[in-house]
């Protein structure tokens, strides 16, 4: 009986010997490999090992691992227009069938006779009046449902692949590796939230109570089979972007991010908000300098504007700038 | 060599035996053990069995095993006074000292003299002024750290206990038993998100990303030192109450509850908008007929108003009705 227990053990001393080397192995899988060795590479991999480490003098709290994304531009595509734009735009036809006057009306007109160059020239107050038509007066599961269906068909001009599937494989990478880490990935984005939720947890895995964004009020009422329902109102609650992306942030996530991912300028607060904290924090800039894989633009650019000054900003406060050109292996899924 | 594995398998074997019989004699033990045996204690086992039980018609995907839970009066004592009102009433002085003007003019006058009668006959717009200047203008985390250090010191009138101990022990054994099978535990509280989000963790296992509340909007800033704050500003951002609950619930959890515990007129939307959703739902209000242990009141209160047409409502859509009284074996966890 001894020695049939001392064999027991030898034998399950021997397997445990096995899986810790498996597991040592598969440690050594490299967790970014989208992602070329450099300075941005290592200051993720170096944070997420001391945040994580209990025996370090940065372990951070599990409760306290929440890493913010911004999305256009950070995550996706942004370029030539913000994915959902080109949605509003497809869906004004939709408008105009349920109430016909919009057809004769500006800036409905202009976006319905399909003149791409007149419809480049519209102005933020024509955009505010599409994004309300089509974004407001149906039930925030109606509204998800078009935008599902929607991106379920639309393709980018460029790269004539649905927008979903313009998601940066680095970033995809890097919430990966957060979340087996113990952090919660939420977005943080200048797009709608309802927008956003259609998508992001088949997309990112990102629930959609992870999900902060520019939002309408909502307004409680019943259909006619008598369930409680809310519709989207034509009042806007929360601009999600610049100052507002801290306020989003603090209403929906109710503390400070101890990781922040941007690209532009309207990512500036939350940025420095995740810095203010206490802590080891980590703060990082896409820098959009790739035309050849994706796009270059900067401070001249009206979407995704990245201006000097939020530049200067980020060095001087040792904030992580990403080149997609020099950073990043490749960019999608779908790059060799 | 072949024996030797025989007997290691029978070994393990054995083992795996000891730790199922383990297992499987655990799950006998309660898991609401602070519930009498009827209708709603059965109908909440019943439930987050048919829930998580794969080869259950009434299975739910993890992803929307969403319970919300009303705070005031269905998971703590709301009589005499919201626990709240009581930190506001306290913090005029407080903030007397800060703005001494604030002595001579009502209704700061009437509190700070401390007259219970007068202050008793408060009106809602008066009680609106007190709860603007002691819970705006400072940060979210300076109000969060006055909140926690009040919270530590102040004592319920009856009970002579912390508030933070008046928490109904049956609640808290729904909530465990809860996410124990996959559910998200919310609170969707009428009462200030900030000031829940100073306990809710400690005293009831939900993070402060899980609370939805009623909110004024914050301002983003820069504090003397350059890093970025929030202040408190006096601008109502949500009311989170009645239609505000599923406004509240659609803003920050982004899906329908499909579990809602509520205890009055201010949780019927939210019960219904629960109720709302395909799948298995499961409503419940808790109504307190317990002079004895805690407080009797319905209809005629002013808190925690539980109107005879909620009670209508409830019975004829099916929810279940928890009676204090012969529902639960003890109320709090000091209770013998």
């Amino acid at each position: 009986m001894r020695n049939r227990i001392i064999h027991t053990i030898s034998f399950a001393v021997s397997l445990c010997s096995i899986l810790l080397f498996i597991s040592c192995a598969s440690s050594h899988i490299d967790p970014l490999p989208s992602w070329n060795e450099g300075r941005a590479k290592q200051a993720i991999l170096q944070f997420v090992r001391d945040t994580t480490d209990s025996s370090s003098p940065k372990f951070v709290r599990p409760e306290q691992r929440i890493a913010a994304f911004d999305q256009d531009g950070t995550t996706w595509v942004e370029q030539p227009i913000y994915t959902q734009v080109v949605f509003a735009l497809d869906q004004v036809k939709t408008a105009a069938e349920k109430d016909p006057k919009l057809a004769g009306a500006e800036p409905f007109k202009t976006v319905l006779l399909g003149d791409r160059e007149a419809i480049a020239k519209l102005t933020l107050p024509d955009l505010e009046k599409i994004l309300m038509v089509t974004h407001t007066g149906m039930t925030v599961e109606q509204f998800q449902a078009t935008a599902k269906d929607w991106l379920a068909a639309a393709k980018h001009s460029r790269f004539n692949r649905p927008y979903t599937e313009l998601v940066y494989q680095p970033m995809l990478e890097v919430m990966n590796l957060l979340r087996a880490n113990g952090y919660k990935t939420y977005f943080v984005t200048g797009g709608g939230q309802d927008f956003v939720r259609a998508y992001s947890e088949k997309v990112y895995g990102i629930p959609v109570n992870q999900v902060v964004g520019s939002a309408v009020e909502t307004k409680y009422g019943y259909a006619p089979d008598g369930k409680g329902i809310l519709t989207k109102e034509p009042k806007v609650m929360l601009i999600d972007d610049k100052t507002g992306k801290p306020e989003g942030i603090h209403m929906v996530i109710g503390q400070r991010p101890i990781v922040a991912f941007g690209n532009s300028d309207g990512d500036q607060q939350m940025l420095e908000y995740t810095e203010g904290g206490d802590g080891p924090r980590m703060m990082l800039l896409v820098h959009h300098d790739d035309a050849v894989r994706e796009y270059a633009y900067g401070p001249e650019s009206k979407i995704g504007t990245f201006s000097d000054a939020l530049m200067a900003e980020g060095k001087q406060r040792g904030w992580v700038v990403v080149s997609m050109k020099d950073d990043w292996k490749r960019i999608f899924a779908f790059d060799k």
